[in-house]
């Protein structure tokens, strides 16, 4: 096992600079602070046990998401991850990361400097700094929406096959022959997961599939301008999109253009937000039940904490059949 | 809440009988106590609390698998699922079930008669009576290496899909580039997914694919005699096997039919058995991790007990390079 003494011999300093630097002592520079840092991670000196609570402390780090207020869509994930956490005597801290931010510091060093033993990622992209540096980590994280190969880390999220599946199966059951799907662009996992579950749930439930059924834009205002029309002149009675929010898009445009809602066409989302409920008419989705994904968050990082490899942790789909879907035209 | 009152009203029969059967007691027929516990199921009336411990029950229920010694593939899967269960205070009881027993006693009787909680099956195939049930019951299980749409229950196994990335990613490295795939009958879950997570890995390593280059049977022999000879025309300098078993199978007649291997055919398989290491030579394969498979289900089977309805819970997969593989014949 590593000690100060071996990072000071690595580094030519003496023990008492490796031991300033690690406890946070202000008479370092940054430089050398940080050179001290990074050779104790390569040399895998891990335990700086600094906190009183040390071994208990987790961190959920967020981006792309508001989780202050209830009508967030972070807010029910970090209060079930907490209500199982919290109660087993962990500390959880939560920090807003940017891409700057994930830039000038290290994931590893962060980690070791505020003696966190595991982390929960929400809202990852797949261009992150961190994200790459997470292929290599051994520090224990659960990933909402992401997938790594690396047998530290677990992706959690909802079911994305059974999701498309009961959308599919509905629609079916309805008449629903000609089916579109709408996406934006591929730049996130789960974005690219419900693209091929799209396809997957075609083949299954033996429905109309051919590629130009499917466009992905990066924009909203491109999905809806450019890709739209083009998956309408399919004669398709029903379109599903990749989010709610380009649903409820998709559904304005076509009203505008003169489609009745769903009687000329059903349209149907994913994640069921707040808004979901509110849509005009109110929209049919999947269903992504936030709090259980907290919780789904910190089983699988309790099981990496037991040394349990968790590859995947999903939780079951459920469709929320509104009135954006209905009977087939004939 | 259904009482014992009400499934006597719906009988037409004595609360004193209901109760009497509910308890085990002898003088009831068992045409009675059949149609008894059957309504009270059908009704919704669930907790018996016939043992101390109610509550606190768990089984697994076992088929096509040993388990009562360290060399049978259920060894480690039960003892991890104990390991973690009976410490938080949970009775673990062990049933070894056959698809006659499951043609003459519902699921979900079973399940009431004995006071389970939850229950744990391995080696479940998809033409079992109570895989049907399973689509229905609401009583929490987790299934080993099975998956069934209902939100009461979760699929625990080992990443396929990343599985077969890792093989993959291994032949393409050692120079590969027209690699076959053998299975035995596609009749279990996990044997189908085996098959299409290689078309998948094959598109994403850009390797070559075409339908002719895999082949299943349902018995061993049929593979080895009528598949792979057809398989082997194509060329193929490495063989992908859906079972350690076949691939031994595999290894014997390619040797026998003067092939070198690994020199000219890898040949690769799935499971590490512990026959694995000790074939001739020793065989390449993804490693299943049993000890901590029998701790997933432990953390699935809780998850569900707690209201959090996991639909997948999958480990890492880990490729174990033995001599069985190495670089592509020039």
């Amino acid at each position: 096992m590593t000690t100060m003494a071996d990072i000071a011999d690595r580094l030519g300093i003496s023990k008492s600079t490796v031991s300033k630097a690690l406890s946070g002592a202000a008479d370092i520079s940054e430089t050398l602070r940080k050179t001290i840092f990074e050779t104790a991670v390569e040399m895998g000196y891990t335990k700086l046990k600094r906190y009183r609570d040390s071994g208990k402390r987790l961190c959920i780090f967020i981006e792309n998401m508001g989780y202050s207020d209830p009508s967030h869509f972070g807010y029910d994930i970090v209060m079930g991850f907490r209500q199982l956490a919290e109660p087993e005597g962990y500390t959880v801290d939560i920090v807003e990361i940017t891409e700057q931010m994930q830039k000038e510091t290290k994931y590893d060093i962060y980690m070791m400097e505020n003696d966190y033993v595991g982390a929960f990622f929400l809202g990852m992209s797949l261009s992150d700094p961190w994200h790459e540096e997470l292929k290599t980590s051994r520090t224990p994280a659960a990933l909402y929406d992401n997938y790594v190969a690396n047998p530290s880390t677990a992706y959690i999220g909802v079911d994305t096959a059974e999701g498309m599946n009961l959308i599919l199966s509905h629609l079916k059951e309805q008449g629903h022959r000609r089916v579109g799907y709408l996406s934006t662009g591929l730049g996130s996992y789960v974005v690219q997961q419900r693209y091929r579950a799209f396809y997957s749930a075609l083949h299954r439930y033996g429905l109309y599939a051919e590629s130009s059924v499917a466009a992905e834009g990066y924009f909203i205002l491109e999905c809806i301008q450019k890709h739209l029309p083009h998956i309408l002149d399919q004669k398709i009675t029903a379109l599903i999109c990749s989010h709610d929010q380009l649903a409820n898009a998709a559904m304005i445009q076509c009203k505008e253009m003169g489609y009745r809602i769903p009687e000329d066409l059903s349209i149907i989302g994913f994640d069921d937000l707040p808004i979901a409920a509110y849509t005009s008419p109110p929209l049919t989705t999947i269903r992504q039940d936030r709090l259980n994904l907290g919780k789904s968050g910190y089983y699988a990082l309790q099981s990496l904490l037991n040394g349990v490899p968790v590859s995947t942790l999903l939780l079951h789909a459920q469709l929320m059949i509104r009135q954006s879907s209905g009977p087939a035209k004939k």
